[in-house]
């Protein structure tokens, strides 16, 4: 599968469904409209689903792991062996969106697309990609190099490792989409891929980079001026090309922002939702959204996060966060947590009965 | 039970487990607090239920409905007929309330507070407030009177009414606690109810009639003028004290209304959290609020509804909402949507490991 033939075969949503979804959310037994946004996302679905029977109940979240170069240049609070620390945690399911997951009804999927240590001594469960799988949270390991290159000294990745991260992303999800996955939410694990994704966000939005770069994990003010300093570099270095996603996720980017884009474009292919979550997936949707704008017909903003570059990109993208919590977790987070609003709004569709149904005197019109 | 011996029972939230709660919040295996307000509100229920080990499994949301007087103005789209008719609705199972209370793993008790018509050939089920019901949707009538009087010409009820409304609020709410409710929501219905909690806002907390009151359920420029009309008139007609909750409750608010203020007495008096919903909702809070300040240390406001003065209300709590929806259903909905969120602020202080059960190297600091 070529990125062009990724591409060619996304359609953008059915209007015409979500007109016939807005017309029997007029006639719920409520005032007009009453829901507001569970309104909007349950047609939405429809539209995307192309049913007036969506459906969400089979969850799934992908954790999209790898190591950056850049974390050389000390941007982040945090040594970069946390990454695979983390990983191990992930499987363990002690991670904060394993909790916020499991309540939600959705599976988690960590991926290995690029760490540095090798984590193959974890229990990796190809298994769980079937539908009926029973594993909660399990491992794929598909490293594409032990970490990037510090993009402040030249390209993160070369261009064959670029499209490499998003096929394989496109890959998992597509797996997991014909094994019956109807809601996915997309997440990330690397320390320094605030960076990169400023970095993206800034190459692609032509936002400058102190607007656009936030404090990541736990930098003070004299970290945050040399973060900034090294994203300017990462951009002035390398000079990626806007129009051209596989160019900037190549020169600045990341494995797991590759993947993330990967799943974005895999979502639209086979209709499905997809939530985003904070500034790390923000970015891989952005990159999707470069290579097709159409995406965005399928993709739901999970949450805005304190990091003041998520905004920015949501707004490039037209996209209107779910929840507003003050989170900066990544790790799909935000993602997991709004499932359960879009959950909402389909439900509320198909569940609330109508006015005739309930026998409840209509508004004087 | 006299209100006097309800509020002196009422004890503030306890700050030094929320000290040791924020202690533990700390080593969770994340960025410092990195889920935002989800450690807030574990954070804040941990001080709540006085222990370490919060629980928010067991849920449910009380509907309290009544009709209005001041109905006969013209201040609603609907009929007065339509507050009987989604009571049954509610017991039916098929409105919003529902739907989104059976997401959230919540039940429904609707409590006819005083609806004009005789709802009692609807299966009335005692029993349903027992821990092991398995009623998903019920109704109990505790009809004050039917409807109240039209404020505009005297006051909506007696002082002894008022006194009334409040003691059943709270005596339901007291009974679903002993029962082991954990999670309390706190819904509303009544054509024309809108109106009554403006007025009982505005009398409150100061703000003029035109900037408290919103245009409830679908009411044109015409009709929103004389939706202040006759709050306005209702207020100037009937002066009530705004330092005394149970002359505000009687002269211009609703047998729902002081249901309302009721239960959430009874929720501080238990040590209980209660999720308020939207203006109505919010306007019992209020009252409940202005007997006894330390009420809001209970108090979860679930969302922010478009009706304006819903935030104005909120402000004079100091409750920040949890959700943003543009919703202005009442019912509870806001409040059973926002349970998930409070579930999970739960859920992450119980369940996330911390950087030393995970091995995860820590910041360094």
């Amino acid at each position: 599968m070529t990125l062009n033939q990724m591409i060619s075969e996304i359609k953008p949503a059915d209007q015409e469904i979500v007109d016939r979804a807005r017309e029997r959310t007029s006639r719920l037994v409520m005032p007009r409209r009453a829901l507001g946004e569970l309104h909007l996302i349950g047609e939405r679905i429809c539209g995307i689903q192309r049913t007036l029977e969506p459906s969400v109940k089979n969850k799934a979240v992908l954790v999209m792991a790898a190591d950056h170069g850049v974390a050389a240049n000390s941007v982040s609070a945090y040594p970069q062996e946390v990454t695979g620390e983390m990983v191990r945690t992930f499987v363990l399911g002690g991670a904060g969106i394993n909790v916020l997951a499991r309540q939600a009804g959705a599976r988690v999927l960590v991926v290995d697309m690029g760490v540095i240590p090798e984590v193959s001594d974890l229990p990796v469960e190809e298994a769980v990609l079937a539908a009926q799988s029973q594993v909660e949270n399990a491992l794929l390991i598909r490293k594409i190099a032990k970490g990037t290159s510090d993009f402040t000294l030249g390209p993160a990745m070369t261009r064959e490792q670029a499209e490499q991260s998003l096929v394989t992303g496109y890959e998992v999800a597509s797996t997991l989409f014909e094994e019956g996955v109807e809601l996915l939410g997309a997440g990330d694990m690397g320390i320094g891929n605030t960076s990169s994704s400023s970095a993206i966000g800034a190459a692609v939005t032509g936002h400058p980079v102190e607007r656009i770069t936030g404090r990541g994990t736990g930098v003070d003010d004299e970290g945050f001026a040399r973060k900034c300093r090294a994203i300017q570099k990462g951009l002035d270095i390398n000079r990626p090309d806007p129009k051209d996603a596989l160019d900037v996720l190549g020169k600045v980017g990341g494995f797991e922002i590759g993947g993330i884009a990967g799943a974005v474009l895999a979502a639209a292919r086979f209709k499905r939702p997809v939530v985003i979550d904070g500034l790390i997936s923000t970015a891989g949707a952005l990159l999707a959204y470069v290579m097709c704008p159409t995406v965005a017909d399928y993709m739901f903003a999970g949450h805005r996060s304190v990091e003041q570059g998520h905004q920015l990109m949501l707004e490039h993208m037209g996209l209107r966060p779910i929840l507003d919590l003050g989170m900066r977790l990544g790790e799909g987070t935000g993602a997991a947590l709004a499932m359960h609003v879009i959950e909402a709004g389909v439900r509320v569709f198909r569940e609330v009965i109508t006015f005739e149904e309930a026998g409840v005197t209509e508004e004087a019109q």
